[in-house]
């Protein structure tokens, strides 16, 4: 599939925070074609740092297809012969959509930290003017993992007639602080940068350094302990002695830093503490969750999907599960399942051959 | 306990990366009486940023009784009416012992990076001169949590006949390639730092930012996701409300920051990068702990204590059960024990209740 990235416009968007952004741009994808009767329309949410371009390839000789091209398009998980795909890059995000990069309207500069905090909500809401703009009155599924679980949940919170089914994996109904914790020290890696300088970078050499060692962090939770052991042990690169060097000896260290060096090409370093900040503040945390589910009105036949993976410890199974006491509580009907996987959180990304057939199936029964 | 610190000189020191070191202090204090055979003294070994004040206080005054008070003393864990226990700062340190802030007796200049690498295997060198300084010829025990645990197990593997029982707790038989992952985005965050220039910092300003978020991640790692669930949960600070700030809006971000902040104020920041180092170069991994064990010539009736936590995900048991393995194998008498606990790889400081039993129970039948 060669695939272009197309540009809504909003004229104004009001935010959770009180502010209003205007002139906003939602950079989105689509994949397969939309019926007669638009109710086949997907929406894939993507994580943290993801982007609008989760299938296909952009051009024929670009080397990596989109963020879920093993799940999306003819005969896959999601596919594409029998749904429309809708994938947006969510505001506040650095690959197309307005961010804190894009030029503020009023001032002609760089936003930087003049952006107003985002939320998952908001998030949410841009995706809906979306939806609405492409004349789709209810998607007949919501899926996404880890914060695109978070978005998805929010989707039946939020917008519960709007869509026939939720698929949520590798995800949460709130940010624990562990989970917080973390993402302070990537946010206070990249602010201690000595090239931040306040968020005041554009045009200027970006805080790469800070940013490389918030993803090395962020990356490490991605895997898992095993995985690991599996891919590095403690093997040194290209040798079998030490060095004797303060970094970059052993090969899971080169990996990493490989890992923080691809991602400064392609991530705002802005964008990265207000979108940490997003997944922080999501909260539906204690009963909240039960109390939105019951005060909602869904779809007569609406599902649930709930993945969670053994090896994942950022989002433990034990939150996945939360929400599917939440559903259970109200008589929501809800599929779960831990599948088995040493990956850790980004297993949601590679168990295609587990996950296909589940997802297949909950798509399977949809009416379309 | 009124207790004050000693520091014995050793001319030189031959390291494992193959440097010397000369003029080297170590900074030590002990607790109770050496009896006359001298077969009563039990080392203690600390973690990664601790010191040789494990007990008492430098003076009545103190805030804070030594890092393991609450085992060391009359009547307690490791009882001192009973035993001669000495703790001492490891090579490479800051708290007394010679490291890299250490002035070179050569240059007449802090050693910063000029520092030589140092192992475990060269702490545990110069706590055998220390030792044997003191006419000591046999230790009654070796005991350490964490990077002590490490220290404990060089003893048992390199002084086997040196010592008559040695307790690991919260330990490993090396370092896992997440540990070394997480120690290098520590040190990647203090290099990183405006203030650390390339580790000549002295007299300046030092790299207080990096050393800080080191910290916090390391900080992180010491606790577990229920304790930071019981402990901070989702609190916002004396607020219900969120404020919308980058960072420093939750309990637990605030009590990672003073973590951080505290730390800076004791530790010095190339320390940290030696010091890590040594712990990721710990390695009897695959079948070097077995076939260390199988080479040994032990005490007649020696015996090992190896302690692990439930909620530390740091040094996860199964590591605890690879030294308990290798120990079963070659026939060596070992008492193993998971003890339940949410407080992470903290417990082993923690845990006192649980741990006092336990601990004075493997010391009582020891021969002194």
């Amino acid at each position: 599939m060669i695939i272009k990235t197309n540009y809504l416009q909003i004229p104004t968007l009001d935010l959770e925070c009180g502010e209003t952004l205007s002139q906003v741009v939602i950079a989105y994808e689509t994949y397969g074609q939309l019926n007669e009767k638009k109710d086949n329309a997907i929406l894939v949410l993507h994580a943290l740092t993801g982007d609008a371009h989760a299938a296909g390839k952009h051009d024929e000789q670009a080397a990596k297809a989109g963020w879920w091209d093993n799940f999306i398009g003819s005969g896959k998980a999601i596919d594409t012969d029998r749904f429309f795909v809708i994938s947006s890059n969510v505001v506040g995000g650095c690959a197309g959509s307005t961010g804190p990069a894009s030029t503020n309207p009023i001032t002609n500069k760089p936003y930087g930290l003049s952006f107003p905090f985002i939320t998952i909500k908001d998030m949410v809401k841009a995706q809906k003017i979306l939806i609405e703009s492409l004349e789709i009155e209810q998607l007949a599924s919501c899926i996404g993992g880890s914060m695109g679980g978070m978005q998805a949940l929010e989707w039946a919170l939020t917008y519960p007639s709007y869509c026939r089914s939720f698929a949520i994996l590798a995800s949460a109904p709130y940010q624990s602080p562990q989970n917080i914790a973390l993402h302070e020290v990537g946010r206070r890696a990249i602010m201690n940068d000595p090239h931040w300088k306040g968020g005041i970078y554009h045009g200027a050499l970006p805080p790469n350094g800070g940013l490389s060692i918030a993803r090395m962090i962020a990356h490490i939770t991605y895997l898992s302990d095993k995985t690991m052991h599996q891919k590095f042990g403690r093997r040194i690169r290209g040798k079998d002695e030490l060095n004797f060097e303060l970094h970059n000896e052993f090969e899971v260290e080169s990996y990493l830093e490989y890992q923080g060096r691809s991602f400064i090409q392609r991530f705002d370093a802005n964008s990265y503490l207000y979108i940490t900040r997003a997944v922080d503040y999501f909260d539906y945390s204690n009963n909240r969750l039960r109390e939105a589910f019951e005060s909602n009105k869904f779809h007569d036949k609406v599902k649930f999907l709930i993945l969670s993976f053994t090896s994942d410890w950022l989002y433990p199974t034990y939150q996945s599960l939360d929400i599917v006491k939440a559903l259970e509580y109200c008589l929501l009907p809800v599929t779960f399942c831990e599948i088995n996987s040493s990956y850790g959180h980004d297993a949601f990304l590679l168990e295609d051959q587990q996950l296909t057939p589940i997802i297949r199936g909950f798509l399977g029964n949809l009416e379309v």
